[in-house]
């Protein structure tokens, strides 16, 4: 009764971070009742993301890879940033976040991901060795690497087995400062978060 | 900083239902991360979606659309269905649990959503027009018309302004059983339920 196109398309929606196949069904029909206008553009911007959208070999940032030969994203190659500071990140929304800031003016390294204790190759899929080369072969000593990393389980994980594995590069290794966030109300924040806070009072 | 394309492909997958901005750029730096051949096998995907599945010109369903000429889904074109009979329905994803029960033998029409209060032109968004053209060109008369649509605020209002516009047509309207918890979604129910809502529709 189901065609075998949405079938197959349901699936393949499925394995989308966060979407299961209630939602992978939704999509679906949702784009039949658009009709083909709809549905042949986002089929071009997944073939615009596929040709035009490129991988940084040095943080693993996207670049426009039309506009660059160097595959270089546009902070690995701008000259006004501070080489000798390295921040490691999760993601790539979270180095968006820090250039929001304004206040970080170093490079990134995006892991793409934090440990997950299941996996025995977690340096292989968190791209410690091409981290290790990348700190090794820079033209300007690495001197401070700071690892913002989330305040989770894996990330703290994550952040105790880089540290281990950075040292040898002889770089100081660095965490984001922990306390109260913005807006915080003492009655509502939880023991880690106030504990924290009273110990880095200021 | 953030290349053209990915703000682009962001914008664009935001629009789709239950997915915000922050879901799209999960989706978008996922699909960089899997590179160009799994992003080309979900844009491929999609141009069949567009190119080969048909939206039935009686009930509104899909169907392959390379498989039949008549422009009539599986249902729709079986002999074996009770013409006499006519569920309508929210949506697609309502037929299919309805199919699933096996207690139906009639036919389908899919409104495509409820009655949003806002939309001074409802008849026109839930296809009001079409179906009554239906109900008057049917070969065979429908007898009856089960308004099977979700026990909500909107799902009530579009049972109620339904059995207005359907009354001329001279059919027995009639809506699913109270066996229905309230609050209860079609597209979530037990089948169990939905079994006992069709036998004692009233």
């Amino acid at each position: 009764m189901i065609p075998n196109q949405i079938k197959r398309f349901i699936a393949l929606f499925s394995e989308l971070p966060g979407v299961g196949p209630r939602q992978a069904s939704r999509f679906t029909f949702w784009f039949v009742r658009q009709g083909p206008s709809v549905t042949s553009e986002y089929s071009h911007a997944l073939r615009q993301l596929a040709d035009k959208v490129g991988v940084c070999k040095d943080c693993f940032f996207v670049f426009d890879s039309s506009k660059s030969e160097e595959r270089l994203c546009e902070i690995c190659s701008d000259p006004k940033r501070n080489r000798r500071l390295l921040a490691v990140l999760e993601k790539e929304t979270d180095l968006i976040t820090f250039e929001k800031t304004k206040s970080f003016n170093g490079l990134y390294y995006v892991l793409g991901d934090t440990i997950n204790p299941l996996d025995q190759n977690w340096q292989k899929s968190l791209k410690v060795p091409e981290l290790l080369e990348r700190l090794s072969k820079s033209e300007q000593k690495i001197e401070e690497i700071i690892l913002a990393l989330p305040q989770t389980a894996r990330g703290e994980l994550t952040t105790e087995e880089l540290s281990r594995a950075l040292a040898p590069s002889g770089a100081k290794i660095t965490r984001l400062g922990r306390g109260l966030p913005r807006g915080a109300e003492i009655e509502f924040t939880d023991e880690e978060t106030l504990r924290a806070a009273i110990q880095r009072r200021e």
